[in-house]
């Protein structure tokens, strides 16, 4: 979908959206949901065929296919990628190379008729999921080549409290969001933290 | 230079040893003398010759050559690659593809005597040369895979008021945090900041 193409979704409230998970068993898609005030419980496909906006947070692996499933649902729909394709070995994580170039623009090629934006990658699982944890001390990160839409996923970003949602570059600048992913394991493995990004100067 | 073999330089207090940078004649380069109180006016060879740790902070263009031409002189030392592979078009910025993954893996294929480390990627010059700004607002991310070297340039980093240096992870994962540059520019360029990044929870 162009950039001059707005899809129904794009008109929406955040107020009144309501947003499905695909993913939702995951602990990424259930942090996503408790901080969203989800019921859980949904498939990928009631998710997919219900919601205004659905968040895509499966396993890499698997990624591409499930997509490719759920087209149809998903078309004229404001789909939000924060999947991250990264490896594992001895030395800590590293970002899988994409042909897309990352995993939003990989959903962007499967989905033409929807409308992708990337975001939340870096919040992690963990945080979300802890009741401890009242307010999120980070900046989302949103990207996509169509502003209402990432006005509108900024504005989601900004219903977690303590979260912040910040524009950072159209969809082709994604791949290098995704892969910071694995400096963020790199700082949490040698600090013991659980870090995430603030932008200075906004 | 393997994780094991630590250089000469790296035994170094940073209070003593003598900083040189390759590009001092450019923006970032003469924006990281200011800061660091270096005088101006040495040639790379002097500079590379010269100094205990040497910052390369020459455009991606020419950076394989200028290194393959400074082998000898940068042997046994720190060499703190800084260099952002990036393109511009209508659209903006968007980082270039390095085959090596990253110009501070370049730089280390280019330099097998030296320690390379990957660091100061998004203090732009703007704010390093303004004498309005009297401390830098952000975290300077360091990578590398000899702990003593990151350990040294993080110290480094902290000499620049405001800043602090955070270890971000080893030389692999290097090529996104000079990417992520793309990303500064476009939330600039939003936002008409000199946005820069705080890692949180640290």
């Amino acid at each position: 979908m162009s950039d001059r193409q707005v899809p129904p979704g794009v008109g929406l409230d955040v107020a009144s959206m309501s947003i499905g998970i695909l993913g939702g068993t995951g602990d990424e898609g259930r942090g996503l949901a408790h901080r969203f005030a989800l019921a859980g419980g949904m498939t990928n496909a009631d998710a997919a065929e219900s919601a205004d906006v659905v968040i895509v947070a499966v396993p890499w692996d698997g990624h591409a296919a499930l997509l490719a499933s759920l087209t149809a649902p998903l078309a004229g729909k404001i789909v939000i990628d924060c999947v991250n394709p990264m490896g594992f070995d001895e030395r800590g994580a590293y970002p899988l190379a994409v042909p897309e170039g990352s995993a939003a623009q990989q959903a962007a090629a499967i989905l033409p008729d929807s409308v992708v934006v990337g975001a939340f990658h870096h919040v992690s699982a963990v945080v979300l999921l802890d009741p401890a944890v009242g307010t999120v001390d980070q900046d989302v990160l949103v990207l996509g080549d169509n502003r209402q839409a990432t006005d509108l996923v900024q504005a989601l970003a900004d219903r977690i409290p303590g979260a912040r949602g910040v524009y950072a570059g159209r969809l082709r600048n994604c791949g290098q969001i995704e892969a910071l992913t694995a400096n963020l394991v790199s700082i949490n493995r040698r600090y013991k933290a659980h870090a995430g990004l603030r932008v200075t100067d906004l």
